[in-house]
């Protein structure tokens, strides 16, 4: 757990092929984004732009990917990627073939000065 | 063309595979979406969820995908695309692995009618 608020929190995706990739997810069990009501839907994407703010700050990458799925798992979270031009996949995402053994030359960031970086970002609780 | 405003439009995209699968493209020239300023992210979101809501009136599909990466067109896009669990790649994302020759049994849709229930959900100018 990086940051949370009484109505979601972000985890990091312990993936080594993309550093600083983290996952905002919604507390209560809801299907679609439409299902919450416009100012829950408005405090979750603030969060996801915050996550997107500190992620382009830390880690300085070449392009964001964002993307709410939830085929697998019908509950809403958000995907928040950072890329590079040289990782697995670019410029697939990261869910398409396999481009090359990549791995982005990202700084190292360890998840306290991630979740240090978003409580500043956001305020509220952290780890 | 389905939708448009001074800031956005909404394209459908030619997917046969994907019947419903829309575009909601800002028109100025922006990387990321921490590149725009607040109000401007809103305004985006709000079409973008508007137009889930119109695909899942139009279409009932069973989830809806939400994607913004532009790793090959650094402009901002939304893809919003209706999910079948018999389409293509379910439950892999569209750029996944193909799971079936899959076609799902959604219900034929036409552009007016997609323009028209975006213009009613939006307001303002249609095709």
């Amino acid at each position: 757990m990086l940051w949370e608020s009484p109505v979601c929190r972000v985890v990091r995706v312990a993936d080594p092929n993309y550093p600083g990739f983290c996952r905002v997810i919604w507390t209560a069990h809801i299907r679609e984004m439409t299902d919450l009501d416009a100012g829950e839907r408005r405090s979750l994407m603030d969060v996801v732009f915050a996550v997107e703010g500190v992620i382009r700050s830390l880690f300085a990458p070449d392009k964001i990917n964002l993307a709410s799925f939830g085929n697998v798992v019908p509950h809403v979270h958000w995907h928040v990627i950072p890329r590079w031009q040289e990782d697995r996949h670019f410029p697939e995402p990261i869910w398409g073939t396999v481009q090359r053994e990549g791995r982005p030359g990202a700084p190292t960031v360890d998840d306290a000065t991630l979740a240090d970086a978003l409580s500043r970002a956001l305020g509220g609780s952290t780890q």
